[in-house]
């Protein structure tokens, strides 16, 4: 133990997918971290750790932190809720500790830490008791509609993130009542989120991205899509900006 | 000129300020880059150059495209269109003369290139005549909450931004509509979007911050904040995620 000097917890976002996509401030933190955490489905690699894989320096502990459910338990369910806080608990609990021992910990986060990020749930478990600093990184949806080669949004235009659970006529109304628009977390609900863009007049300017900046990427209009399967992490971009100058 | 092969336009997404948040992907475009254009108010230096400043290669031919107008002319009178469409018509043919010539060209862009950047109206001038790739990167916003430290939109949150240049109304109605936002383009409009805060019962939790990843950052409760004085490119970061697990 050291003389009561507690360590560092850092945030570190690992962006989108694309290991160049990383900044180098992710890669100073990778550099000073005594131990880097990461999170991934039971069973699974972590992608978050994939990205930086060629950055990890030999030697460095690693803390592995696994999701005892993803999408097998409903996310209402009190059983989901009780299962993922335990979790979260558990994994600040093991974070402190090695923080207590006055080791720098950096949590890696696909995309940006603080936007969706699992990271969230222990920034707020850890932050009142720790000198903790973020590391901003770059979205995976901007990185979809990089990769798309689509901008966004414009000027004055209102920008919106809506997530794919939203019931459908919610999803209806507020297409309708933005500019641009990203439609996050399909999965199941793509048939359903398709419907509320053709609804609400958005569905000719849709586009479906899947793993935008990663090999294997599908970009197409969503219009063109011949099928409604889509991975949990697949998101429709709806560009705004429509009267450029 | 060479046989008939044009050049490749790359927009860069340079990050918020802080120069650690560039990404390597924005280092070896501008390794790659023949010619570095980057936006500036007429008479002043270029943020996002001055961001990457540090990397530029000695011998790269740098073209600055200034500004005529920015916020001396209301946006929406004629006299500011017509300026500002002509800017980019003309920085665009310069362009279009180094890639005709088989030059590689990265447009550096502050934050994201195709998420309120400039770069997009040259995107959308050049981009159906010459390859094009885009270098996404980390968005001022993104900066702006990690600085703070405040954890912006999680689970199912809809995450909204806003330009302050809306009607105090629409403001109002927008930030009663959604679980997280960020009101953008502050300027003279933030007694405005104090007062569309605090009847939309969001005040208590705004946060105000200007500058967030650079020196001399301003990060506050906006409750907190004595003056209405704001620059242009403040913002109003408004946390969603009330109740994590």
């Amino acid at each position: 133990m050291n003389a009561g000097r507690t360590g560092r917890l850092i945030g570190v976002g690992v962006g989108p997918g694309d290991p160049e996509l990383v900044t180098l401030k992710a890669l100073r933190a990778l550099g000073e971290a005594d131990v880097v955490a990461h999170f991934a489905k039971a069973g699974h690699p972590s992608h978050a750790r994939a990205i930086v894989a060629a950055h990890l320096r030999a030697g460095t502990e690693e803390l592995p932190l696994r999701y005892p459910v993803t999408t097998e338990i409903p996310k209402h369910e009190p059983a989901y809720r009780d299962a993922i806080r335990d979790f979260y608990d558990a994994s600040a609990a093991a974070i402190a500790k090695h923080l207590d021992a006055g080791r720098t910990v950096a949590v890696l986060s696909e995309g940006d830490p603080l936007f969706y990020g699992s990271y969230m749930h222990l920034h707020v478990r850890l932050g009142p008791r720790y000198p903790v600093e973020i590391v901003a990184g770059v979205t995976g949806m901007s990185g979809c509609w990089s990769a798309a080669g689509a901008p966004i949004a414009q000027g004055d235009d209102v920008f919106t993130v809506l997530p794919a659970t939203l019931p459908q006529h919610d999803l209806e109304r507020r297409l309708a009542d933005c500019d641009a628009a990203v439609v996050m977390k399909l999965g199941r609900h793509l048939p359903k989120v398709r419907r509320a863009l053709e609804k609400s007049g958005r569905l000719a300017c849709a586009i479906y991205a899947e793993r935008g900046t990663m090999p294997g990427a599908v970009l197409m209009r969503l219009a063109d899509k011949p099928d409604d399967t889509a991975p949990y992490f697949a998101v429709v971009l709806v560009p705004g900006w429509e009267n450029p100058p």
